[in-house]
């Protein structure tokens, strides 16, 4: 890539699915549009030396050059806005990024509140908190969540968020271990696991990174991967209710995975940051599963329970019979990325995560999961009443809709064009999503119906 | 290392300089303790299967392994248990971790409520924002830190810390650059690269990591490094007013500095987290140096400005004319990384740091911060007084006393024994540090005075 080239690429967010700021729900007046994009004359030192701008002699890491592949979510972005340049009064619609949309309850927030205020005193001030959280926190995350799972407070690390957490995890693992994703799946695990160096490059012909193990789920499979022709890697990255097929594993799958990371002496790394809209009968944690424990950490988040999007809080699960092969405990390590790395939650936003985990926190969080399975209801309905093949949506935000034989772009496109919605193309994330388009459940009433409302005159 | 050891060993936290809670204030109520540590029975999964835990195939990172050696904070924290189990009655005093103490401007909290509160309603609620923090707060600090040194909004990136920033740069970088350091330094430069594998071992007979440039501040150079004598390195981490030793560098050794990084093509990391305790005639900021927007990138933060040390908010300035050597933008690397492994900071800490750079909000800062000089002044009169030689102070809410010829960790004990006042021994930051104490000016005025009286007993 010559230095022309790279002044004139924009500065792109990530492939993540959390990343692009293409957000275009009835509320953009609160929304941050991306940042401004670097202009091509401000990369360079003066006009008249266009050519011969002064270049460090340091290189770039390899790693971050094989990420050039796979941008979703800016290239979503690029489209709508090219859209909005083409139908300038156009009342878009965002189905697309997984943002939550509704007020935070106010006993959450006057929690915060307090808590803001009392830092204001002698009696309230308190500096640098524990990195790994707020005692109180690490304990009720501990009995709402693992209540008789054995997983107790001192194996809670309170995050700011699941995504963060991840990458941490990755960084603990380091370079030298081999990874496995579902695909289609969130994108940054892939992308973490690209940045650490475990991976090869990306292969335009497959769509995959050279070193990762994709394992397949699809509407043929019940969007559970097929283990006995997965190969063993190190690390199992597994999302349920997942990212974004919207699909959950039973406990009978689970139980297999768990027996599979064990039969391979694999790592699983569960994101249940949807476990709280699957229905009670299912596992709302990795570790309902025996002997999970020794083989699985869990990672969550307050994002889509509580609202906390831009708040920034949730927590990672590491059991502390976790061990590596020479017996040395996964916790101490990642305890000791946690401090090195980071330095705690802000404290505000834990006074709120408190306060989620209240009674009254979590009745009040209840509801707005419920207000966004209505959504989901909505989504659902319409796509079958025009026949589609509809999955996710009963235990997730997520509804995973089939166009079976079209690219997802060409319908994410056709979509955009013809409804002003944004919708996510599932090739996005991962080869095995092509064909499926991912529509999100996080809106306001009005637009989800008035989307719907457009589906239906499109598909009719 | 045997299971048996692993087990015994309890969780460490890190080496980092403001990692251990060892936080023995006055306020020790509203201080979170360290997180309980593991017990040897819970890491095994059966009374009777003592010797037979399941372990994983997976193998341990090597580079976490390396970090074994120099665990400076949870040291002081075990040594601070013991003492308190000998004198259960003292009134200790910590002039040790830089941990604020005083409570945060009403000016500033109130805009962190009104932000918390807003997240309640429809008109004030917002999901995520940008991950590279919002609009107004990227100008207000490109303007108020920043004005005519052609640094602008979109080359600053909001956080949760300089700290965390600085291990997310340590991964834009990756396992292949060589760092240099100032020895002594805040330890997290030296981990986050131990950690990213860009080092060999840790050598206990020079107390260094193989691979790392120390770069030797002390008395005889004026705490500023004889460049002539150090070794090119792709990364130089720089922090000036310095984290231990309280030494600001000048117009010209900044200038010297920058010019060297130039010739050698080397990336300058600034960390300037104390500018704001600078006297006015020193430099602020690396990019008060001519070029220096073509070799540096700058890391700073709220915390010791603001009290927002359990708030979490900083910020990170990356130049558009910093360029690897094949010419692309070390920014759009930064960027990628800041959207791939997180997700931006609090926005209610962000309407508390925007409400910092309000006219009201920056004399608030002021006062605080001047509050924390006096302090200083308190401490060096003291030292000075009973004829040692005290460096730092002036520019730094550290001061850094001269023990010379003896043992930093047997000053250290000598002075909690004696005193019951909690200091950081020098060598923790660093073999340079050898045979000097940090003494940190953030704490109550009365504990810094009674803590002043103590040690004016003890070195009569």
């Amino acid at each position: 890539m010559s230095l022309t080239q790279h002044l004139s690429t924009p500065i792109s967010s990530s492939s993540s699915a959390f990343v692009a700021h293409s957000n275009f729900n009835s509320r953009t007046k609160n929304v941050s549009l991306p940042a401004k994009r670097f202009s091509i004359c401000k990369c360079i030192a003066a006009p008249q030396e266009a050519q011969t701008a002064y270049k460090t002699t340091v290189s770039r890491n390899a790693n971050m050059a094989k990420l050039q592949a796979g941008y979703l979510f800016p290239e979503i972005s690029r489209r709508r806005a090219a859209h909005l340049l083409k139908y300038p009064d156009a009342q878009v619609i965002s189905l697309g990024i997984g943002d939550t949309t509704e007020p935070i309850p106010e006993v959450i927030t006057s929690a915060m509140e307090k808590r803001s205020r009392a830092l204001s005193t002698l009696e309230g001030y308190s500096g640098y908190g524990a990195e790994q959280g707020e005692k109180a926190l690490r304990a009720a995350i501990a009995s709402t969540f693992y209540r008789n799972l054995g997983i107790e407070e001192d194996d809670i690390f309170v995050s700011d968020g699941a995504k963060c957490d991840l990458s941490r995890l990755q960084v603990v693992f380091g370079a030298d271990v081999t990874i496995a994703v579902q695909d289609p799946s969130y994108p940054v695990y892939v992308d973490s696991g690209v940045i650490m160096g475990q991976t090869g490059q990306f292969q335009k012909d497959d769509q995959k990174f050279v070193g990762i193990e994709y394992m397949k789920c699809t509407p043929e499979n019940g969007f559970f991967p097929d283990l006995s022709s997965v190969s063993r890697t190190d690390i199992i990255f597994f999302c349920s209710p997942n990212n974004p097929t919207g699909a959950a594993a039973t406990r009978e799958q689970l139980t297999q995975l768990v027996n599979f990371a064990k039969d391979n002496g694999s790592i699983i790394v569960y994101d249940s940051a949807y476990a709280m809209y699957a229905s009670k009968d299912l596992p709302h944690s990795i570790f309902e599963i025996p002997g999970a424990k020794e083989v699985a950490i869990e990672t969550s988040s307050f994002s889509k329970y509580a609202g906390f999007t831009g708040v920034r809080l949730g927590w990672t699960a590491v059991p502390k019979q976790l061990l590596f092969s020479d017996g040395f405990p996964v916790a101490k390590d990642f305890n000791r990325i946690v401090c090195t790395c980071f330095n705690g939650a802000s404290n505000i936003a834990q006074a709120g995560g408190l306060a989620c985990l209240s009674p009254e926190g979590l009745k009040a969080m209840h509801e707005v999961i419920d207000f966004y399975k209505e959504n989901t209801n909505i989504i659902v309905e319409t796509f079958n009443s025009l026949g589609f093949n509809v999955y996710g949506g009963k235990n997730a935000p997520y509804v995973w809709v089939h166009f079976p034989g079209r690219s997802s772009w060409d319908v994410f496109s056709e979509i955009l064009e013809k409804t002003h919605v944004v919708t996510t193309p599932g090739s996005g994330f991962g080869p095995a999503g092509e064909g499926f388009i991912r529509v999100s459940a996080f809106g306001h009433r009005s637009n989800v119906l008035e989307a719907c409302k457009r589906f239906k005159q499109l598909y009719k």
